[in-house]
Formats: structure tokens, sequence, C-alpha cells
């Protein structure tokens, strides 16, 4: 079995615009820095809280929810591992559409779960009944998917949470840059859960935090695989901070919604064609369909983007949303290059 | 299966001695303190180096080895996780002598592993044929032990090494505290590999940070199952920086073996049984064996120590280290409660 393997990380110090890791443009919250300043550095001696507290409250807070529907994790893709091992039984399945996020593969398989692949359609709209007719203890569905970027309708996920018994994850990492969430849902249907993460909309990728929001039963089920300890002290206080920030996280995410727009107009203005994106990045086909030309001509011109060497996406690039410089320096090196 | 259940949490702000988690008395190394303030908050806004460079050098040039023999992880807990779930075949079993930490069974029971415990005799000594005939995948060797704070023979490990063809795991995490490391053994057998923490000697339990020492090649076998970002960006430095400073950790650790030296006596004068530590704790049985009572009566005067009710440990109290006043208001309040 490969591992996963993250996007590429160039050697430090080249100088390079890095758009293929869908991380956000602009730095964290003032907040953030405030918190490690005033952090203690004694309360490293102890252990961390086992169930983050002080950042769950503050997640709760914002989301409207009671404390108990939260569980924190070392990012969300910690709390991804924890939904395989913790719904993991014989002959039960993990079904997911596609394409979409590779680490739901790369963790069944560690599992040795079953796995259906149930493909979208080219409009990206969700396969309901090939998702319930999998009969999964998990269904994963990304929303907004990557690396489609697009948001499949709510009331296509009800459908799903209703036909099955299993366990539907609205994996919400991009939710920030969306025009909706799924959260409404959770109310509704009790085998809906949620994963959010600080890693995009909140500029925190480099701090590993993430969490689930849903049922309190379905949360105590993963709690029974949870590490002892998975947030440190430190990551505890700053998403504490960064979360009670909305204001400076709505408008980065508007900052990027704007240059999202500039940048699927400049794409459509070279043929590139490309459908709405609701998250920090666009999936795009020039075209010729070349596109690993192009993944390599941006390269050479240290632009780098994302490019997947499979069916369905090889003929296309998947580019995050950079700052206003980065996006207008993208479009000049691709006008270079289509001619 | 129950979840695992660490240590008693008091509410915050109680005044209370904890003596129950083997947490370090001392603070963290001032390079720590410089560590936070130095770093730089939007580096936050990239995801973490998979690899934690900065850290596995730092280490490899502390403990002599090359860097590839350091694997980082989100504490030594979230390596255990991985080396089992990596070694995991149909029918392979996960061995360890018992009593011992109790989470490798349960992360054996999470897996759903057949699990062979072989348990040491009174003097704590390895049961080497025991655990060479389970013949299993992974065998696990907390050195020193805990709860019982002994550490085995070293050649013993060998042996258990050279007669199984499974992994030899040396959890180290207590080794700061302790007269010597297993650590010249993973140049003769290619099969032991060593977890250490930077939770107990570096004073960072907080921080969630532990790493393996051992061949690449079974480093790359676990780097498999491996999360992509486990080790945080502050962790990554903050380690590094922590690590490096050996004579502050070594000076700590000198002062926790006299404070263990002074407990131990103490205990002793009042008729406790105990063998000699070499861990940041002490597993004591009163004259009585009634340990529960200590343990309540300590906990009604604000001394919070570990009691384990099950069999071979129920008529002990387990007691971590603390600072020299720590240790005297202990051995008082035991002096009063014994009579």
């Amino acid at each position: 079995m490969p591992p996963y393997v993250p996007g590429e990380r160039p050697p430090a110090g080249t100088k390079i615009i890095k758009l293929y890791t869908n991380e956000n443009p602009y730095p964290p919250s003032p907040a953030v820095g405030e918190a490690i300043r005033m952090f203690n550095t004694d309360d490293l001696r102890r252990y961390s809280d086992p169930f983050s507290k002080a950042f769950c409250k503050a997640a709760a807070t914002v989301l409207g929810v009671p404390e108990n529907c939260i569980l924190a994790g070392n990012g969300s893709d910690d709390l991804l591992a924890m939904i395989v091992l913790a719904c993991l039984a014989p002959e039960r399945k993990v079904a997911y559409p596609a394409p979409t996020y590779v680490l739901y593969r790369t963790l069944a398989q560690m599992q040795d779960c079953r796995i259906v692949e149930v493909p979208f359609d080219d409009e990206y709209n969700l396969p309901v009944s090939g998702l319930i007719e999998a009969d999964a203890a998990v269904v994963f569905i990304a929303r907004p998917n990557s690396p489609s970027g697009t948001a499949c309708g709510l009331d296509l996920i009800e459908q799903v949470a209703a036909g099955t018994d299993g366990l539907v994850v609205v994996d919400e990492a991009y939710v920030d840059f969306a025009e909706d969430s799924a959260i409404e849902l959770i109310r509704k249907h009790e085998n809906i859960i949620l994963l959010r993460t600080l890693s995009k909309g909140y500029s925190l990728a480099g701090l590993r935090l993430g969490f689930a929001v849903g049922n309190p039963d379905v949360l105590a089920t993963l709690n029974k695989v949870k590490d002892s300890y998975p947030v440190d002290a430190l990551a505890n206080v700053i998403g504490a901070a960064a979360i009670a920030d909305q204001d400076y996280k709505n408008e980065n995410a508007r900052k990027v919604r704007l240059g999202r727009a500039t940048v699927s107009r400049g794409l459509r203005e070279m043929n590139f064609t490309l459908m709405d994106s609701q998250s920090n990045f666009v999936l795009a086909r020039p075209a010729d369909g070349k596109a690993h030309r192009l993944y390599q001509g941006l390269k050479d011109k240290g632009i780098l983007v994302r490019y997947f060497k499979e069916a369905r996406l090889d003929d296309k690039l998947r580019i995050s949303i950079g700052t206003d410089e980065e996006n207008a320096e993208l479009l000049k090196a691709l006008a270079g290059l289509v001619g």
C-alpha cells in the first residue's frame, strides 16, 4: 500500500508562489499572536486537557451548539482516522463520491476496509443512490469538495442520510469560503456529523487543529479511539482565540472569494473551462486539455499548482487562490504559456 | 471495549498536589520560552513540516544517530498507535510483560489484535521465554516500566530481540531518570526500536511530542500510516530547542532522582515495601496492603497519587516525585495516615 503523499514542498528559502496546498494567503488573526504571547510556558509541564475544553467552548459558542456536540482532534485528518477506526467492523464498507480528498481512500486502505467509490457525474452532483446502495458504515462527503471546489445540494446529503444506517460525515474543511454549511442538518439527522478545521479559513494549517460537530452519542464512540491528549496546550488556547475572531476570518474569506472571482474570470478569458468554486481554489481545464504542460511551465516560473495524474483530473489544474499579487502573477504566467 | 481513561483531573483552580501522572515537577527549559517568543505567528498559515526536520535534526545530534533514524509523532502515544496499525496482520499478535503501561492493551484492542500478556515475576524481571513464545508481530517493553519503576536488564531485551522476528519496541518514556538506555541495542538488532518522549524528562507533557529511534526501514513502514502533518509548527521548533538543552534536562533529572531517594527512604521508614525505581515515580506497598485507604486519605488532604484497582497493584500506590516541598508534604501526610 503506498503512503499518502502530501503536496510537494520546495526547499526552504526558494522564492516561489505556492498555490497548491490550499493554504490561506493571509496571516492568522492578531488574536493568535496575542494568545501565544500570553501563554505561560510553565503550563507545558502538565498534560494538556484531554478534551480541549477551552477550544471546544469557544467553538460551541460560535456555532451555537452545546459543548458536548464538539470533539477536537490533531487536525481534521486525525478525526477522519478516528472515524474509520471507530466504525470499523468486519465486512462493513467505507463509501464516498469520487474524485475527492484522497485521504479517505488512504485511511480506509490502512484499516483494510472495503471501499466503494461512487463516481460524481461531470457536474459533480452527489451520486445519492450509489452512496445509499453501498450500504457503508461510513460515507464521506467533502462539501465543498476537493479538487472540484463544488458544493453539492444539502437536500442530496439529507437523502443519503435518510437512506443509510451508516454515519454520514460532511467534511467542511473549506466551508468558510462557501455559501452555506450543512450544520442545520445535524439537528435533523442523528447520523450526520460535520468535520471542520482551522487550517483553511483561520490560516492555521501549521497548528493542526480540527473538530467534529454532531450528535454526542456519535462523538462518544469516536472518543473511545481518541488519543489521550490529541490537542496540545498551545493549540487549545490559540484555537480558542482564533475561532472567537469571526470578523477577521470572515474578512479574509471575503478577500479570498474576490480573488477567486478574479482568477476564475481570468482563466475563462484564456478559454479554460471551470465550474463555479465555493472553495479557496479552482479546478480548471485548459482548452487543449494539456494540463501537465502548464503545470510544468508554471513550475519553471516558480509558481506551484496541483496536478493530479489520474483519470478525469489529468487534463486539469487545481489552483489555490493567493493574494491579489500572487493571483495576478499566476494569470500573467499562464497567459504566456497558453499563448 | 472501554476507552483509555487518563489520570484524574481536578477542577481548575483547586489547590492540590498532583503526584499521579508522572509529570516533571520543574518547568521546561528557558530555551522553550525563547523559542515561543521568537516564533513567527505567520508561519502557522502554512502546513507544518511533515517530517519535523528541525526537531529530528536536533534529536539526532543529541543521540548521535543519523537523522533518518528518527521519526517524530504527536506524543509517543501517537507512535504506539502507528506501530500497532503498521504491524497489524491477520492472526498476528501483540505481546508485552504485565503489568505495564495500559495503553498497549487499549491500542491492541482498538485494532482487534490478539493480545498476549506475559506476567512479570515479583521482581519485575523480563519474562523472556514467554515473550518469545508469544510469536508476536510486536513486543512492547517499557523500560523503565510503569507502574513498577523498574528497568529490566538490557541483556534480556537482546534475548527477546534475537528470539523473535517481530518488532521489539523499547518504550523509554522515563529513560531520563534511569541509569542507562537501550540505545546501543538498535545498532546490533534491526528489529529493536526505541520510543522517546519530551513529556517527562523535558517537562513538555502539554506539547505532545515523541519520537521513535531505530532502523530507517522500520521507520519507513511506520511512515506509511503516519498522519500527513503529525507535529505542529510550534512543537517542531519548541522540541528542537528543548532537546538541545541537555544540561538543563539533566540537572532537573538529577533533582528528581534526589527527590526519589528522599521519598523512597521516607516510605521505607514507614514500613512501605518498594523496589528501587529508575523512573520519576515509585510503586510502594504499605505494610498492611490497604493502599486504597491511603489513596483516599491523601486525596482528602489534597494530595493526588495513582491507585490501580487491579490484581498485583491494588495493594500499592504509584507516587510521582514532586518538588522537595511536595515530597515533604506527601511524607508528612502519609505519616499521619499510617499512624
